[in-house]
């Protein structure tokens, strides 16, 4: 259980964040609406929570969009899907405590009404409860099984991990150096710079809006790279992609440079760079390895303890505040893990 | 060994394919010249080989390029590299004996002096000696590794492989078969799509300069494609990559269909099919595999007595012949595996 429970206030209308109109590319606050509905109440097998850190993540983009990928498309006039913190007030599922600590699918609203599916991870861990939206949230529970399912990094190799400062490649840097890796961060200013090699266990980190990314990489990983972790897609992952070494894995977790892809912008083919280098290139996504949560989760607690893994928040106040989140994280304005706090 | 062992002539000159220029992209007869040299003669540790049959293989474009890939390029006015079915004519190697038919690096020439470095296989099957240079040459064994261990294939899928009809496609549709698959071919003439569906296993088969890809792919894959066993690269590539089911693993084995690769050419950006498919694409070099040779030939050995592998061999005669062969390779002009016979 987290070392301390905080104070948490009870409205008496379910407040909530519509999305109201469907966004080309990146959600911004105008797509959304603020309004309330009545608190619901669970039904056989359903629990009843109260919200306490909502979580702004990148995958939320691909929710609010009408191209189905891996989950259909956030139904327009319906509160937002996001994930959260909350606490249980009523349960009707039987394991499922009053007053128990949850993370899972619970919305962009004050209380959710949800079946044992919404819940992603019980908050067991001796931790402070944003821990859950962040560190042990899908961000950091990805960059952990990311690395190791699909990086299989070996101690020794070099490391690189784009959007190095941001939700997930803050903790890349981190794991890499617990891994015994060189770890090389690429971010997009000279702050987070600084945060990667100073905070974030990255060996080197560059700005790459302004370094010759190709010349960087070349000087700090001068034996090629092994293990490609990509947020950003496009240019960054076209550069990157070159300096990899003899099967060199290249893990996909996300696209966050590219604004949209109706129709899918050109860049240069890669499919040599596949063949020459015999690289594997995978997509990763957390919700396909959801039975390995509890036991990431337990490893990154265990970091933290040990004082080997720091997480940071970037903390708002108010469902209010949720509309224009996922734009500012696009536009890399958070440092540290978007949340927005309730009551 | 051989069933039977042909009959083979010994020139008193060492006949050779030199590379003269280098090509920008597929090699040309004008980039190579046919001289001759002393019959070299074996060190300590080396075999001295009288080709028999010369193989022609898309690989030689990049051994001829001067852009290092995964091998140094060939010298300007050396030999062009080559693997071949050899006789050894002397031995100065324990453990291999005269009269004993090799296959490997011997080169586009009547004699080679090689280390057994340059043997890849030793032709202990019980099969026609052309088929150590097709069916158990490194095509057809990078059908079958780069399918069983790349493509890890589970009975019931189905596969799609391009150049379907070509020294390695030829293979891949028998294998898929063989392996409870349902297999569709991408080839580039009708003659082709024919033996396809006729004779290489394949239970669909389309032409990419006719058909249009996308609706034929929809039509003959309604459950989606599981495994891309990619030859070409290129649009074809990209077509096949946005019909793969989540989890399915696309191998790039060749790019027959991109003709230059300095600077590479522009394409559709595929990243986010990678993500949101969770694909693994990974590229494949028979190098990197050559402890599992012996067992995957005896494996195909195996299928060919047993009736479930067929192999073709598009034959020419001499020396002579070489020049142009890679060139009619990329122009798809063979039908069956490119060798040519010597003496």
């Amino acid at each position: 259980m987290p070392a301390s429970i905080p104070a948490y206030d009870l409205p008496d209308r379910n407040g909530q964040v519509i999305l109201s109109s469907r966004p080309a590319g990146v959600p911004q606050a105008e797509h959304f609406t603020l309004a309330d509905a009545p608190i619901p109440a669970p039904g056989p097998g359903e629990i009843l929570v109260r919200n306490i850190y909502l979580s702004v993540d990148p995958a939320q983009r691909g929710w609010a969009s009408s191209v189905a990928n891996y989950a259909a498309p956030v139904p327009l006039g319906g509160p937002m899907r996001a994930l959260a913190v909350a606490v249980v007030l009523t349960s009707r599922v039987e394991g499922i405590a009053v007053g128990e600590f949850l993370y899972g699918v619970f919305g962009w609203q004050d209380y959710a009404v949800v079946g044992p599916d919404a819940i992603f991870h019980r908050a067991t861990q001796d931790l402070p409860l944003d821990a859950f939206a962040s560190l042990l949230g899908i961000n950091g529970v990805s960059a952990y099984l990311g690395m190791t399912l699909l990086g299989r990094p070996v101690a020794g190799e070099t490391l690189v991990a784009s959007t190095a400062a941001g939700s997930v490649g803050s903790f890349m840097g981190q794991i890499g150096r617990a891994l015994g890796l060189r770890a090389i961060g690429l971010t997009g200013s000279d702050a987070k710079v600084a945060l990667c090699t100073e905070r974030y266990g990255y060996d080197a980190a560059f700005n790459y809006k302004t370094a010759d990314l190709d010349a960087a990489l070349a000087d700090a990983a001068p034996g090629g790279v092994d293990v490609y972790f990509d947020n950003t897609g496009g240019a960054i992952l076209d550069t990157a992609l070159r300096r990899m070494n003899v099967a060199g894995r290249v893990v996909q977790c996300g696209t966050a440079s590219v604004v949209s892809w109706t129709p899918p912008p050109a860049g240069p083919r890669n499919e040599r760079e596949i063949l020459t280098r015999r690289l594997v290139w995978s997509g990763f996504l957390i919700f396909d390895h959801m039975a390995r949560y509890a036991a990431a989760a337990d490893a990154l607690a265990d970091m933290h303890h040990a004082g080997t893994i720091a997480y940071d928040i970037d903390l708002a106040h108010g469902l209010a505040a949720a509309p224009g989140a996922i734009a500012a994280l696009y536009a890399g304005a958070n440092l540290g893990k978007s949340l927005i706090k309730l009551g």
